[in-house]
């Protein structure tokens, strides 16, 4: 059984090494995992990118957020021309630690359109019913 | 150009169809793209699954989340046994249509393991200084 099976009996406060844990990521096969970046204090959810281990170790030692870009195939440390860096506040796991979340405070915006968050597609609906249903079908 | 790359420069308010835009959305190898709940009122992220575009679609014509289980190869109808189901309030997209952000209203746990959150994985700094570094390095 793996790692984040085994965990999911363990009481709340129990630790395993921080090693232990990455190793026990379930990256694809490009070594990757998707981090999403959500604002510590608002709640909003800004944007989602991935990381690699090494991105992962680099974010929880400078304490600034470290993606890696999959299309420019680099470490991508958020804000590095910009100036719009993310501080990591908290770093979580999902329970079977494929997924990524990030506490963060994000400086101005997040989204390289000047955006704060990247999710601004929004599915809308577009009109009103010309009369109730319940009235044409009863 | 792609069709959200070009979408960057469009007023707030401007629209697409729903079909084009699933059409453009940025699926991997699988047809799938990451899709992250958010809990519409608390803001609390309670997970990251995915999606195809049947799932998207389905998710928004019955209101109740559908996801696509890599584990299983099958639809995954949130609550489906559990009971712990998922109601869509809001679908969102990122700026270059790669990932998906659904504010829902939660029943109960969403994670399989009885928590309200799948992010229950948190690295923390587990000892304090003896001495200040400052002082030991002056």
């Amino acid at each position: 059984m793996g790692f984040f099976k085994l965990r999911e009996q363990d009481p709340a406060g129990d630790a395993k090494s921080l090693d232990e844990t990455l190793d026990a990521l379930g990256y694809n096969s490009d070594g990757l995992v998707p981090a999403i970046a959500q604002q510590y204090d608002s709640g909003e959810v800004v944007m989602m990118a991935w990381m690699n281990r090494a991105a992962i170790e680099e974010t929880l030692e400078t304490g600034r957020v470290c993606y890696w870009s999959r299309s420019r195939q680099a470490y991508w440390r958020k804000g590095e021309s910009s100036g719009q860096i993310q501080k990591l506040i908290e770093m979580r796991f999902d329970c079977d630690g494929d997924a990524l979340l990030l506490k963060v405070d994000q400086t101005g915006p997040a989204c390289h359109t000047g955006r704060r968050s990247c999710f601004y597609h929004k599915v809308v609906i577009d009109s009103e019913p010309l009369i109730n249903p319940e009235e044409l079908y009863k």
